[in-house]
């Protein structure tokens, strides 16, 4: 089980990334060459394809076990009056999960992967971002070791997903602080909040800001001061499971935020990861653009959870089905082959 | 079994299509603002819960029968040097869409659709169109319903695709009659066309829609002139699924092509459409634009076969999971439901 010790533990992980086996990238590609259609054809298809090959190590990848994770956690800044929803929402969406009736239930379950949930202390919400850190560093780093603990042995593609009462504000922050710009690019209704709301989300952003920006040095202390529990567990177990070289579908705009502050201190860190979808929250477009990476799908999803990443597994699959089951040219015996 | 006695017998059913059921629709509607969940939160998904409850008449819909069929034909004007490939290639991969070597076998497998294959007189190529009809009326009409017959009892969902070399040419020109503009509007680059290739293309489309145009007065006309066997068999399950309220999962460009005639007659054809995916043939984007048509993905393909319409099968279903299976907020006893 990967496990970092202390914050210099994490940031040395995040400096010496593994990467994808190119030989094996190599050998997909070859076979995409042979396979009866024109060059190109699959599209997107054909890239996920030769990704999965990397990060498999192999030429033909397979994806049977599918993981998907819903780290639950509160936040201190939702007393601002950022959130449509009262925080107690979390802890009531939280038994919805474990019950079996909310979103992530249904579209994990269509999707054949394995859901579980973490809640992470949220009779005890993080701090004000406003007014002090989120969180102390030993809170920081057991958020981001039970998160790296989250993956499982044999897992072949990890879904992360997040359910926080007021968690777009510290997402925003984070965007801001490792990606530059204002509180208002990167600020968004959430779950549907109205004008004043969004205004007290702008001021709760920019303050917060100001607070902590001079000392958001590493990845480690941004998480620290502007994260929250639940997002400070998804950039662990992305990064766990960079290190253990298991491929990622993103979710929506909390779960690529969370990776913002590890992209900054390492680029190489979303290579792989693939956006399984562009949110409608306002600024999960800028924010996957900085990040390199072109969602799948463009559904107007913006509830989290997990959701978009598990609407875009059976794309994977059919990548991959694709890829690994279709005739060559000459086993077929069609002409045109390259 | 649906089966057009004669053109006019066509014309009829175009004329009188049945429509959504609206009580169903409502009924859908006023279940998604109850799921726990924001309004709106879960975008197109709640849109195809809708759309799939007004075409089945009941408020949680299934897609349990899942159909697809692909038709092949071959085309006259292939003669003209309009494709990448040789007219050979066609039989060859019905062979191997009969062997399960070709890519709609392994999409649809992994969606778990049921494929058939109609292979329609490859011997006999249809007539060139930059010099006669693509076909006889008794031969259109044989193609129609061969589509139309293609139909299974109980299917929930239909996919229609095609392999046909050279069957960008006939496609290009149906829009072109049917929708207006150039024949450069509309043509692209098939399986891989090289620049003199295209501009045989677009020669072949301005000479088929000079000889033709005047004659195309309905879709029937259209069709047999500008059309092929596969194009007016794709037409023909098409028209046969609205008439019997199944909706269907439109591919791509030859696919929404094949119905742009039925649509210039009764522009409510489509409302029983979905379209899967816009494709990387140039024209298709403006094809779906004008058919009034969003498409759920946008991954690059240009293959056909169906192999779009399989991809977004699970988008389908993951819409009714979350439609069917999500608690509502009483049942969950979460705060904020309206």
């Amino acid at each position: 089980m990967i496990r970092f010790a202390d914050p210099a533990a994490f940031a040395a992980a995040l400096a010496a990334l593994p990467k994808a086996d190119g030989a094996s990238r190599d050998a997909a590609l070859d076979r995409q060459a042979l396979l009866t259609k024109p060059a190109g054809a699959l599209g997107r298809l054909e890239d996920i394809a030769v990704f999965m090959a990397g990060w498999q190590r192999c030429e033909r990848p397979r994806v049977d076990a599918v993981q998907a994770v819903v780290f639950a956690g509160n936040h201190g800044v939702a007393a601002q009056g950022v959130s449509a929803y009262p925080p107690e929402v979390t802890v009531q969406m939280v038994a919805n999960f474990k019950a079996g009736g909310a979103a992530i239930n249904a579209l994990t379950k269509a999707c054949g992967a394995d859901l579980s949930v973490v809640a992470l202390d949220l009779d005890r919400p993080t701090g004000d971002i406003t007014r002090a850190p989120a969180m102390s560093a030993e809170e920081c780093l057991d958020a981001l070791n039970q998160g790296a603990a989250s993956l499982r042995e044999g897992t072949q593609l990890l879904l992360v997903g997040e359910m926080g009462i007021g968690n777009t504000t510290p997402a925003a922050a984070l965007c801001a602080q490792a990606l530059g710009g204002e509180a208002r690019d990167w600020i968004g209704r959430g779950t549907g909040l109205d004008d004043a709301g969004l205004a007290r989300k702008a001021a709760a952003v920019e303050a917060a800001l100001a607070l902590h920006g001079p000392d958001c040095t590493t990845a480690f202390e941004t998480l620290r001061r502007l994260g929250g529990r639940e997002i400070a567990a998804m950039a662990g177990a992305i990064l766990a499971a960079r290190l253990r070289r298991v491929p990622v579908l993103l979710d929506g705009f909390i779960a690529s935020a969370a990776i913002a502050p590890l992209a900054r201190d390492n680029a190489d860190l979303t290579q792989h990861c693939l956006a399984a979808h562009c949110s409608a929250e306002a600024g999960h477009t800028r924010l996957l653009a900085a990040l390199k990476l072109e969602p799948l799908l463009n559904l107007g999803l913006r509830l989290g959870e997990g959701t978009g990443a598990a609407l875009a597994v059976p794309i994977v699959r059919a990548a991959l089905a694709a890829h690994g089951e279709m005739a060559t040219f000459q086993e077929a015996a069609v002409a045109g082959g390259q």
